[in-house]
């Protein structure tokens, strides 16, 4: 258990699970905004809502990093995680943001996937992420990982085809603007998900 | 006073002051550049030239801290520290090369007023790296990195409305293409700011 | 000598010289894949064959990191020099899948040009790292350093010119996102391969 050498008074897992929560929230509304073919204003301030509660939980953990000089592992890694989480929730927001921007109305089948495997992304994340608190969950963590690293090379292939089919029929060049963003932008949520695995797979070996 | 603990000889302090100075000049003279709406060589070539300058007061810093022991305040937040203002210099040039390389002549107000905002984000970046040397300036750094995520808030809503509006009234792509990179360049400098402001934000609360 | 430093059973000179091989690998057959005109499937295959090997000896690395306690040089550096080593062989990778989306058949010879000066860089990468084992290397390491810096200011330049030269004679906006995109991922190769040189020139600072 890493939790024994915990400082009284601040609980970094607790924290970083408050984190992993809000970006399985973004991600949950994500899939729900584009799955339905209608955006709503409605759907684009929750997700905008669930980023500045993100926001606030990880300056929270910068805050405690700094005021704490005991912590349950690397302050490098504590940083690297708390940024990298934060980052998952950024990103989702940015799309939304670009799907209001470009006043982006009918959703199209290939985003509907994408927010498809980055729920399912972000879900192994926060298993790996609750996991941390107690190292008898090895196993589970490890396993999360790979799916983690699973899902984005899926989401690799996935960007690859639909750009390449985006350039093929799509005739309207600022339609290909748009849409090669948004796509690239979905494939960077599945890369960021790989990074907060790297970070967690490096703390559970320095632990093991 | 954080200078107490400093070896003599390397004055972080002093260089971090000369490198905010060099984001200062970058950021009036590009202000002076697009304000008024015809883009001279000479104008061009005086960036650059702050640039080459910024880049030397960065390897100064780079080499200082690999030669020195003892440092005033963390060696990661020093190395982030350099870069980060390193990095605000190099994407105002980066901006402008855009500017000569897609031959564009004539500014539009939009990126006047984003110049604007970035000026007033760098001056702040600047009262809060100057503040540094003393402690007793607590308040008023902490007061200019508010300014500074502020401004990046600001930046961040000009970046949406005006894409929104050169997606909905420019008909010609390549346009398109020149000018949304460029708006997002702007913006880009606000974040690298809100980044330096979180650096010396961190340093301050170690402190404390 | 840093070998002598060496924990018994880890040679991270030994791991980062594969890494180095790896990219000079990923560069030359990037080199012999445009310069023929033609895009052969598989020449694709044998660069993505080469991005995987370096995958599995940059997570190697930091396997190995994680696991060692005492390391010939500043952990945080050994996990920066993978790291980097690592996006230069995916960055090249990434510009080989792009030509493949894109159905870009024709090779112009301005990405012939990028692809010869990163092949120069990447050897001069290669010759830093190799030198590193041996600190009487001094002066070559050093040399190979500024080789690497020079080629990033040539590939600046060379940038600039071919995208000033794309947005004005080039009238379709579908081949202007394509090309665009390329050639700056092009450039991308040399920022990446300074930042490896960047690298390289902290360490031997240190150990002076």
């Amino acid at each position: 258990m890493l939790s024994k050498f915990f400082p009284r008074g601040t609980d970094f897992f607790e924290l970083f699970e408050k984190q992993a929560g809000y970006a399985v929230d973004a991600a949950v509304y994500f899939k729900k905004l584009v799955s339905d073919g209608v955006i709503e204003q409605k759907e684009i301030e929750k997700i905008s809502s669930i980023e500045h509660q993100g926001d606030e939980a990880t300056h929270d953990i910068f805050n405690q990093l700094n005021k704490t000089f005991i912590t349950p592992f690397d302050r490098e890694d504590i940083h690297d995680l708390a940024k990298e989480l934060d980052d998952i929730i950024d990103m989702i927001n940015t799309i939304v943001s670009r799907l209001e921007v470009y006043k982006i109305t009918r959703i199209d089948k290939n985003l509907i996937e994408f927010a498809s495997v980055i729920e399912d992304s972000v879900r192994a994340v926060d298993c790996a992420v609750k996991g941390m608190r107690n190292m008898k969950n090895y196993k589970s963590i490890s396993e999360a990982c790979v799916e983690v690293n699973r899902l984005e090379n899926v989401g690799d292939a996935m960007r690859d085809k639909v750009l390449a089919e985006l350039f093929e029929t799509e005739k309207d060049p600022i339609k290909v603007i748009k849409w090669k963003e948004i796509y690239q932008d979905a494939e960077t949520v599945l890369d960021i998900c790989e990074d907060v695995a790297h970070v967690v797979d490096s703390i559970i070996v320095k632990q093991a």
